[in-house]
């Protein structure tokens, strides 16, 4: 194997395998695996056109491994079917096709998942490689628009996103794409652009030392924020989960408006600074499972005006659409489409 | 014109049409514009090897445009050789083939150039696009290593520099490559790492508004770091151009040593933070003019401990060589092989 199918870059995979007997759509396993959940599906391919069938989500908890976890799959949806390829994305790096979770119990490896599914070719991708190659396939529902609906220009689209971490990945499209650039533009330096975040930076440095954009841009980064915010103001920080610090509205609101206004402002400083340093002049996508549950707190002009504050540049980032991902499992369509891409270009 | 051979995305050119007839090298006229000088010379390839030759530089306010400045280069070499391409790198944007310069009254056009050449193909391309795929043909008295050699992992290096401004650009190689993605990263809002920096931040941002990496790694950064530093320790700053600030050393030495040191320090974070944002696990190349003057002054301890202070990713980046390029002309270098490369993989 090339060393780059590994965790930084994964191009289409090798076209002349993934084929299939005339009469039959090209038909894979694919699969989406974080620290809570595996989530499968079947992806079946008729004239360019990717669907899912058959989407379950398990509990990782409660299978020994990923193998057992496959076969429970293919018992819930009345066998395995017959194969061409198996793709699953994952929540780490993959090296030499392997993965070992630091969250969870699991091993996954290629040759074993071949042999689990039947699958003539299978192949582990990072999720956020997962998302990059769901992007062209994306449609006008399974997004929200922030801001203008907008063209951009080039063919470089990234996606970013905060869940248990913070993701990013770039795709290169065009003549000789798609091309996934794995990227961990979560570990950079946060950039506080105001003297209220030099603040929360300084409250966070003191506590952990270097201030990374995911210990922001997170679940546990809701809750660094909460606490910086608190302090800052004066306030008593309770002991909040991320989902509590969210929970605005209603009698049983436990959250922090400030704190969600500040996650939202930072995360649309990053979405233009990383549209400058992936060169994504095509779009800016957000993934993640935090993001989807804040649009109805998103001002979409404070957050434009905070993406587009990139001066120089800020006429050229005026014109980069941003895009929530709400569709619920854009990952697996990425998995179908990074091996079944290359049918469209070669 | 595919629309990423623009500004954001270069790969090799077209492959067929680049070649020669038999026992001559291919032969082509490459160039390298920036504000004060334009530098051409002839590169010719012969077994995979690119060599150049009738080196000039020339000012380009002494000439009228850029096909005038052309005509003097090839009286100066004794007259227009037999050229197969041309390829020229420029410090601003490429839009479809086109480049209007900002800080200079030229314009430089593809077809203008083909004829101004007699070449058969002719490509403008980013100086940073240059400089990216000059990489893999720095032999090792091109570069000065900062920090113990290393060999990286996969196929991905990435370039970045100061000089008038700050530059980055990706190249992607393996069995898909050489493939470049520019990028606008000296345009990302600068993290400060410390509360010394966080106080520099806090002088420029009071003065500037936004704080960018370019506002402190480039020529005029360093003017701007000299008058923060110089506020913060409570010294009155003296009116330095950059070249004055960083002359630390003999009888008429007029620099800051703590500029330098700030500066240096800032650029080790940002070279951390840039191998992360780009994925780029083989090598970070500094490249600008500015980084070989201050070689002598590198503490490369101290860069490199700045540069791998990226917990909880500190291993990996520790993996990854830091490079300055010292090679004179490397974006000359990079333009012949942008053209050529192809050659190798195809």
């Amino acid at each position: 194997m090339a060393p780059f199918f590994g965790n930084y870059m994964t191009k289409h995979f090798e076209a002349s395998s993934v084929t299939t007997s005339f009469n039959r759509p090209l038909r894979g396993l694919v699969g989406d695996i974080g620290g809570t959940n595996a989530r499968f599906a079947i992806a079946e391919r008729r004239e360019g056109k990717t669907s899912l069938t058959n989407f379950k989500s398990l509990e990782t908890a409660e299978h020994k491994d990923v193998y057992k976890a496959l076969a429970a799959y293919f018992d819930m949806i009345g066998g395995k079917p017959e194969l061409d390829y198996a793709c699953v994305a994952v929540a780490g790096p993959v090296k030499n096709g392997h993965i070992k979770f630091t969250n969870l119990d699991w091993e996954v490896e290629e040759g074993l998942l071949a042999k689990a599914t039947g699958a003539r070719r299978a192949r582990l991708i990072n999720d956020y490689a997962g998302l990059a190659f769901a992007l062209p396939h994306l449609e006008e529902g399974d997004t929200k628009c922030i801001g203008p609906v907008k063209q951009g220009f080039g063919d470089v689209h990234a996606v970013m996103g905060a869940g248990t971490g913070f993701g990013a990945s770039v795709l290169v499209g065009g003549e000789f794409g798609p091309y996934c650039l794995s990227t961990e533009s979560g570990h950079i330096s946060f950039a506080p652009v105001n003297d209220y975040e030099s603040e929360i930076l300084r409250f966070l440095r003191k506590k952990h030392g270097r201030v990374t954009v995911e210990m922001l841009l997170s679940g546990p980064g809701l809750v660094n924020l909460y606490q910086a915010i608190s302090s800052i103001r004066g306030e008593l920080a309770e002991d909040l989960t991320p989902a509590q610090i969210t929970h605005l509205e209603g009698e049983d609101a436990t959250g922090s408006r400030y704190t969600v206004e500040a996650f939202l402002d930072i995360m649309a400083s990053v979405c233009g600074d990383l549209a400058l340093a992936h060169g994504a002049t095509s779009g800016m996508f957000i993934a993640g499972g935090i993001a989807p549950r804040l649009i109805k707190h998103i001002d979409e002009l404070r957050f434009r005006a905070r993406m587009e504050a990139k001066a120089p540049l800020a006429g050229m980032v005026a014109g980069i659409p941003s895009r929530i991902i709400i569709h619920p499992y854009a990952a697996l369509l990425g998995s179908a489409n990074a091996l079944t891409d290359v049918q469209i270009t070669a």
